[in-house]
């Protein structure tokens, strides 16, 4: 239904530079900056003098909280009082949760207005901000209300990634290895030589955002190839839910390198993956990401989870399997008993350290 | 940066029997009905009879209020409640509050879901629900936020028409009168020959709707092109305005009429009208439109409500103007005196009864 423009990039150790000269080129009307709490702190600083921007940001609060309609509301007040127009300009600096809201409040102030991503974490660098979805939580399901539109440019700063706990950097690389096993089997060899450890390269970051770019510009709108980002993501969703639940909530990345592994021993069993290769999956990831307290998981509520992935059409589960590394397959049929026998399989597959 | 589809035009006298076919024809995951007390009265025992589709629909109240946040909100998670999915269509069933509110929930509810508009007004069925602009009013700024968003179907149904008081139809029937004017000569003339008065012909409401699709296809994102929809709207909006701040608020299509008489004068006065054409339509104009009472109105707060215009540049008016009967132009310069000499000479165009 839409032509969906590519953002402008900018990366490399100018980035921030070179992205104030082009919102100064552009001559619009008004610049305004949406952060959070914490990267009002952490990143803004930076941010306000290497692209040389001087505003005065709007804070919200930080956490998943914000992507509400609350915060919604007052942000598109915040933009009447302070005259925004049809040629303001709004910079979202943070995480996900930031892009996500301020690319919702973008693209319906004024019927739309341009607006520029500055992800400030590893996750949001090579996912989160790209992929033209925005989005806020109603009714506690995520992202239950938002559009698709891309950013005008997009800004990949390798400096923001310092300030992160290794946690983060952690969490944020499980989707870096993603790209690389669904779509890049050169850059997965690359990543499984690493230790996985520290802030990845900042030629790292940008191959793994220009996978999920380039896929996203084949397939805006996930009606096909797009989907297969979601691998590791049905058990890996799952595992994350289920861990809510339980009240010992893990790391997005972690749970998703937890999906990956599953999901990859699920394409070895259906007969998919070479076995050779699982076996170099299994290790590179065992080896980079702590195991999972998944033994005493609820079946039961695990499957409800699973059964409410939107991935599925109908009753039968759909997951993104491997056919070889680098190469992915979508919708493919997996019974509920095999997911359940990868859940219980995912603890012999960590040598016990 | 979007290519919009035109949506599915349903009309004639089968218009509501075709649509309720092509609904089960598309197999939509769900089907849902957005109304407003007066259409849930008033249209809705004829739209579920007639389409054949039963549905308990969506209930908000009348009036612009709920063109609001809080409606808004109430509106997604109603749909959450109904367990809508991507594949269910909502259907906007009402005048032009309706179609701007179900418009926007439905290009953002799960990033966008189908959506078909039954306009039931005369104004909805040749102007609001054409042109693909969605909107809720924030702030107490008329769709201060909202989208650009085509809907799948577009159900234009004389039927309800016959339940509109003789002034609605009057109103409703100056977009008509305007679309000739500015794009369609042909069209003006037979409208010329008219009384104006009563329920138009289903021929005469297809006719102007589809001017107003042609303008739209060509310059979506009003860019253009489109801004001639705009004829008699910088005065007419004044008016209006102005009319609302004395307590004294007068219908759209009346203020439109008064601001299409003001802007043809200024048209003449600026040169760019044959006088003979300028009288044609101030006879015209003024036969089927009550002279509004405009001896007494503030001509500071009228300037102050002409420079807030949108589709102003910097410190000067921008007008739309006719260059002949069928031909407008856009971004006419004016000056401010010229348009309070417009407001002073509006009452000497009519014949005293």
């Amino acid at each position: 239904m839409m032509a969906i423009d590519q953002p402008q990039l900018f990366s490399g150790s100018t980035a921030l530079s070179d992205f104030g000269d082009w919102v100064r080129k552009n001559s619009f009307s008004g610049v305004e900056v949406l952060v959070d709490e914490h990267t009002h702190h952490w990143c803004f600083p930076r941010f306000r003098q290497l692209a040389g921007l001087t505003v005065e940001p709007v804070v919200v609060p930080a956490g998943e909280g914000s992507k509400s309609v609350p915060v919604l509301a007052g942000l598109w007040q915040a933009l009447l009082d302070r005259q925004a127009d049809r040629q303001t300009l709004l910079i979202n600096l943070g995480g996900g949760m930031i892009t996500d809201l301020g690319g919702f409040v973008a693209s319906t102030y004024k019927r739309g207005i341009p607006f520029a991503h500055v992800p400030t974490s590893l996750l949001g660098q090579v996912d989160a901000a790209i992929g033209h979805k925005t989005g806020i939580d109603v009714g506690e399901v995520k992202n239950s209300v938002g559009t698709f539109m891309p950013p005008h440019a997009l800004v990949l700063d390798a400096g923001f990634l310092e300030t992160l706990p290794s946690e983060e950097l952690r969490s944020g690389m499980a989707e870096v290895l993603k790209h690389g096993l669904i779509r890049d089997a050169t850059f997965w060899k690359e990543l499984a030589g690493t230790d996985g450890i520290g802030i990845p390269d900042a030629a790292i970051v940008q191959r793994a955002a220009r996978i999920k770019m380039e896929i996203v510009e084949i397939d805006p709108r996930e009606k096909g190839l797009r989907k297969i980002l979601n691998f590791g993501h049905s058990l890996g969703h799952a595992v994350e839910s289920e861990a809510m639940m339980a009240g010992a909530p893990v790391r997005h990345g972690d749970a998703v390198a937890a999906g990956m592994l599953m999901e990859s021993w699920l394409s070895r069993e259906l007969g998919l993956l070479a076995d050779k290769e699982w076996v170099e999956i299994r290790d590179v990831l065992s080896r980079m990401y702590p195991p999972l307290p998944l033994q005493h998981v609820d079946q039961d509520r695990m499957l409800t989870f699973l059964r409410n992935d939107k991935k599925n059409k109908g009753r039968s589960l759909r997951f993104v399997l491997l056919e070889r590394i680098g190469k992915a397959v979508f919708d493919h049929i997996v019974e509920e008993s095999m997911a359940i026998r990868a859940i219980q399989a995912y603890p012999s597959w960590f040598v016990p350290s």
